[in-house]
């Protein structure tokens, strides 16, 4: 192999593929980015075996071949060397050698023979998505996404596909999110849970405008298609949750509030209800006046919020953490949160359309 | 006490003070914040015993008082506190009341007569010393200071006072620093150490600019006085290397170079010698080159920097990490480097003026 590449695109592309590169891995290999030249292109391959992340870039090929080098040596040194024209060569006994201007590193390549292929997941068919739809899906709900790792499937979210509807859907056991968005093709309904690792990955990836992108799912694998790179991911096995069955349709109260105002004032409750160990806030809603107080062995808190009450009086309480997360990522400037009784959820959501739903357990007081 | 002040305003002058509390300290009453309040001013007091740190702003006093209140807690509430204005009211029982709009936090105040008095340091002559210049001075040398608690004395740093000349060093045994600057009065000499910890304190309180503040000196304490803060500090006690016998007056080599070029390099090589774990980059200088290499199992590198040399060619060795500490806070374009042999430290020196001495020792190399 031998290349001669921008200095600042291959920095920009080996950044793209360390995200699919675990320093934790047993197979040392792994820890390798695959370089890959021909035709003009090098195609960039990171893989830890349940996410991998392939992407190309332009340069001259005077030589083709495979080279496999280790991701986080290779990433600081291209990002050290100037903004200039670097040249990477490959010898017969596997030295790489890096040089530009001034500079010149040799390193040990390892074996790209051993390096495991990507599956190959070629569809002919792709749903299209608007990046800044997709990406804001993602945003407004992995956050609910479990952590247990005794609950693998909670460790993704739920994407679910209805003609040209999709939404995601994460539930951590004490909360859920969905948040819908359109496509712009329709072909075929489908249902699949993705980790949330790669759903971290996809957004970070995708660009905050309305260009296309496309995704093909198989029983086993999601693709992601965004520009020159390609995530492809294992899917968690298993049935989701029927996360319907959770959402009630009734409530007995209904409260619009706006959505700043309130944050500020769990914000600030939840700094003596830290001290007290429990994140616990309790809420009194009565007469358009919502009420936060808090104690702990070091004092308490009293918060007044005014909302628009529709119904009756409740008092309930709420770890503040979960009611912070949902509060900060909501766009909406208003929101209206709807009750039914002190120990049954209460749901949060947009005030004019349903584009997102969350659902929040209250903690049991005495 | 009971007093009303703007939030913004009580935020910035807790951040100031907090800077001297510890929350390792083993006097509970040091976790908090000493608050005075007379004359229509507060005070605030932070203090771990070796630093205090005393600052003032106006406020509307209705009863005069004090208190101590956990720092942590009352930076936490006021910075969350909308930026409006603040009571704040203590009742007999210790009980403190802090409103703010449709907030109310009460808290149990700590017993200010437990409040450790700062050291009084009267003096009717200050040293007078523009802001940006002491500033500068700490921050080109702070950096050497060594961090063995073994060897107290190190880390601090030695202020001596000659007329209108002061200059600060800092010595780790490996390397040293010395930067000076003038005294806007002259006042007598001076010699003392002070400990970095107060040194990096009363570098984040000095501004950018020319203004002056003032400095007073005895034999056991430091004070700084930047407008409405007060910094007190005790000096370090012992003799302080005799630094002047340690840099040589004499050199075989001397060579100059570009700051970034070579800062640059030494990264770019340090990558290598870090998987070496020895941070170890040779020098071969000859010919107008400066030759950096680096080797570890891993592979090896080999730098270029064009350099103007006068006297003989020699290969030497040193800690990256020391290198690379030094050029990133020098600020001229071009340094001199004076060598004798590879055994004898290494001089860095602007290439014009004596305002700052970096010394470093090289490592054997065979």
């Amino acid at each position: 192999m031998n290349i001669v590449c921008s200095q600042k695109e291959l920095s920009n592309k080996i950044n793209i593929v360390q995200k699919a590169i675990s320093s934790k891995t047993t197979m040392p290999i792994l820890k390798g980015i695959y370089l890959e030249a021909s035709n003009g292109k090098l195609k960039l391959i990171g893989n830890d075996l349940e996410m991998g992340i392939e992407t190309h870039m332009d340069c001259e090929v005077t030589k083709e071949g495979k080279a496999v080098i280790d991701s986080r040596l290779f990433g600081e040194i291209i990002k050290k060397l100037p903004e200039s024209f670097i040249e990477i060569e490959l010898d017969d006994e596997n030295n790489i050698t890096i040089s530009c201007e001034h500079s010149e590193f040799k390193l040990r390549a390892m074996d790209s023979m051993e390096y495991p292929q990507l599956p190959s997941v070629e569809e002919n068919e792709y749903y299209e998505i608007e990046e800044s739809v997709f990406k804001d899906m993602i945003k407004q709900t992995v956050f609910a996404i479990s952590q247990d790792e005794t609950k693998p499937l909670l460790m993704g979210e739920l994407l679910e596909i209805n003609d040209s509807k999709m939404s995601l859907v994460a539930i951590d056991g004490y909360r859920l999110a969905i948040k819908s968005g359109d496509i712009k093709n329709s072909i075929g309904n489908n249902k699949v849970v993705i980790p949330g690792k790669t759903l971290n990955e996809v957004n970070r990836i995708l660009s905050l405008d309305d260009k296309v992108f496309k995704m093909a799912l198989t029983s086993k694998h999601a693709l992601f298609l965004v520009d020159d790179t390609k995530i492809i991911t294992r899917l968690l096995e298993g049935e989701f949750l029927n996360y319907k069955q959770i959402i009630p349709s009734e409530y007995n109260l209904k409260v619009k509030v706006n959505t700043k105002s309130l944050l500020r004032s769990i914000e600030r409750a939840s700094l003596l209800a830290k001290e007290g160990k429990n994140n616990l806030v309790k809420f009194l809603i009565k007469d358009n006046v919502l009420v936060i107080t808090s104690n702990s062995e070091i004092g308490n808190v009293h918060e007044e919020v005014n909302i628009e009450l529709e119904g009756e009086d409740l008092e309930i309480a709420f770890n503040s953490r979960y009611l912070i997360e949902v509060l900060k990522i909501v766009e909406s400037e208003e929101i209206v949160m709807e009750f039914s009784t002190n120990v049954s959820p209460c749901i949060i959501k947009n005030v004019e359309f349903d584009d997102y739903i969350y659902l929040l357990l209250p903690v049991r007081i005495n």
